[in-house]
């Protein structure tokens, strides 16, 4: 039976997970599910799984996780530190990391460290310290299963394949809520509208990243260390329907995609029962009915966040790593009002270029460099 | 370096393969070239591929290409006996059949029976002999490499795959020249005008095969016997702009599709040079600049083709080589205007019923079949 650690199981992709493996035939045995604070769907959960152990991130919760949980067998961490000694923990077969943002780096780091395959959904996680994490996957010879869609379309188009056979990848994008509305209109964007996104139900910060299309963005440095691909071979190509999750292009010019309806539950199941397509109820894509599938060249000019992508990735270094801190916590200050739509992509170019570049990081320095983005962020005036 | 026969060379595929081989990077050691009787074009290959041997089928055009090759070292063989003396050579490593029609049936049988890889267009050697052709497979370990490009699709998909994941074949077609036009015109249509389609250049017969949708028929059946699927797995889905080949759909409901310029190099190619994908100078797909891909159900009302492909294939034994061979010689009185185009589906029906059915076929009942259903065809009256 499979060992699993959900890292985040009370957000969008951590409750998904859970769905998944509740009807999964094959049985597997959740070791740790761990939550930032909401006590409350984790203590569900907890009764529910019967993990070996709980992770409450928010000290202030601990105390009701434990009383709630500990009389059924569960052991209760606590804090950052809780999280972190579950990823530490090498007696887990995969860790499925649904965090969100920067937090979620560390433990994918330390998990790959520890020889865990990590089923990852965290794409912060590799834009930061994709060659920190790389060369300890090297060492250790854990693997890492993309669960974006977009990824574990490209992993699946790549089975039984050869990576030397690849010559691009293409990353489709829905285009986000915007994709038809006029760029001078841009300014006014208000966070209620960039979080009605017309395909996926995610959490309110990818929703933000969708919106401003820096998801693809993070999409194009995560693609790059997850298949070894250079910037110029990677494409995006916007597909409002969703229903393409990504597409592999080889050599002879013949180009496979991954197709399915636009829900998690399926890169999720197969990042679990990997390298086996497992038996699922749910419903079938039905072309004919959907009727059309629709492609358009993505806008560098509306969207300056995916230029700013491909260039943080040609100059590397430490720059993707400070677009990515800028741009969580550029995001959460739009979503707080206290910036427009179009600050965001200011505040990141402005960043990347004023940053101590470095060309070789290590885990302290990430951790120096995302202490020095925040505070750019916070004492940035527009 | 891989020695290769090519059947039909002086046909649609036969061309196409010789401009493959021409660009090929991994060079290809051509051993036979054959063809029925355009022995202009097949002098002009010869003179250019220098094979060992070259086959004409029509004797009375034996002496003019004897003429012409001998005296570049190349043997020539004549008639349908050398033909099949060629297929059963087993000092090949891959015999692309592109023959035309029922014609193909033998030589596929034969080759692979020998051992030899078969690259197949010929899509009617496992119509008529599915269950004979896989069971010498099993007996010499030959493989069949699908050269049609609905096929090569699927085959593709597979790549790496688990058939026991499969829960469904999606083969694409066209539509045809007539897939708007209203089915009280179908009594009308002319050969001019079925001659006429919208995306692939190819041989007449599969043209008019494509015009009344027997062509995806005759795949159903097909992909019965090259992927092991049962009639109610393998799926048709109508997409005119023909860049989705075909598609497989997995247990979890997760969908793969190989898709590309509607142009038969690529698969061919693939073909030759699998499981690698070689480089090539030719265009790449834009799914942004074709910009919609659309789907719709098959009409089984407009073409009765498909429902009697499907019907065949459910009873099974000798149903479908009798469809095969009545269809075959259908299209050809039709092409001579001495049938309607409606007539076509008419003739197929009445001779599965009619016919006297076996459950497992050998070789020699398959050409008695073979010389019953032309019959048929001839004496036929609507």
């Amino acid at each position: 039976m499979k060992r699993l650690s959900i890292l985040g199981s009370t957000g969008s992709i951590g409750v998904n997970t859970l769905n998944v493996v509740r009807n999964l035939e094959e049985k597997i045995f959740i070791k740790y599910l761990t939550a930032n604070s909401n006590s409350e769907l984790l203590i569900k959960q907890a009764i529910e799984f019967r993990p070996e152990t709980v992770v409450i991130v928010n000290k202030g919760k601990a105390n009701i996780v434990k009383e709630s949980v500990e009389r059924f067998g569960i052991d209760v961490m606590v804090g950052r530190e809780g999280l972190i000694e579950c990823a530490k923990d090498s007696d887990v077969d995969i860790l499925l990391n649904g965090l969100v943002g920067s937090a979620g780096m560390e433990p994918t780091f330390q998990a790959v460290k520890s020889g865990v395959d990590v089923a990852l959904s965290n794409k912060e996680s590799l834009v930061m310290a994709g060659e920190l994490i790389n060369h300890e996957k090297g060492v250790s010879g854990s693997k890492i299963i993309p669960v974006d869609s977009e990824h574990s379309a490209i992993w699946q188009c790549l089975t039984g394949e050869s990576i030397n056979d690849v010559s691009r990848l293409i990353l489709t994008g829905s285009g986000g809520p915007f994709r038809n509305k006029n760029k001078n209109y841009f300014g006014k964007i208000t966070p209620e509208e960039a979080l009605n996104h017309p395909n996926w139900e995610m959490g309110n910060k990818i929703t933000i990243d969708s919106a401003t299309m820096m998801n693809k963005g993070l999409e194009i440095i995560e693609a790059h260390w997850l298949f070894d691909m250079e910037p110029n071979e990677i494409d995006i190509v916007v597909h409002p329907q969703s229903i393409i999750h990504s597409m592999v292009e080889f050599k002879d010019r013949s180009v496979k995609a991954q197709l399915g309806i636009p829900d998690m539950k399926i890169p999720i199941q197969y990042a679990l029962t990997y390298p086996k397509h497992i038996d699922s109820e749910w419903e079938s894509l039905d072309l004919a009915s959907i009727g059309s599938l629709t492609f358009e060249y993505p806008d560098f000019d509306k969207f300056p966040c995916i230029r700013l992508a491909y260039d943080a990735l040609k100059t590397g270094g430490s720059t993707p790593a400070v677009l990515n801190v800028v741009n969580e916590y550029a995001v959460y200050k739009f979503l707080n009002n206290e910036i427009s739509f179009t600050d965001i992509p200011k505040m990141i170019e402005k960043a990347c270029e004023s940053h101590n570049w470095i060309e070789h990081l290590d885990f302290e320095t990430l951790l120096e460099l995302e202490t020095w983005s925040i505070k750019f962020v916070n004492s940035f005036q527009s």
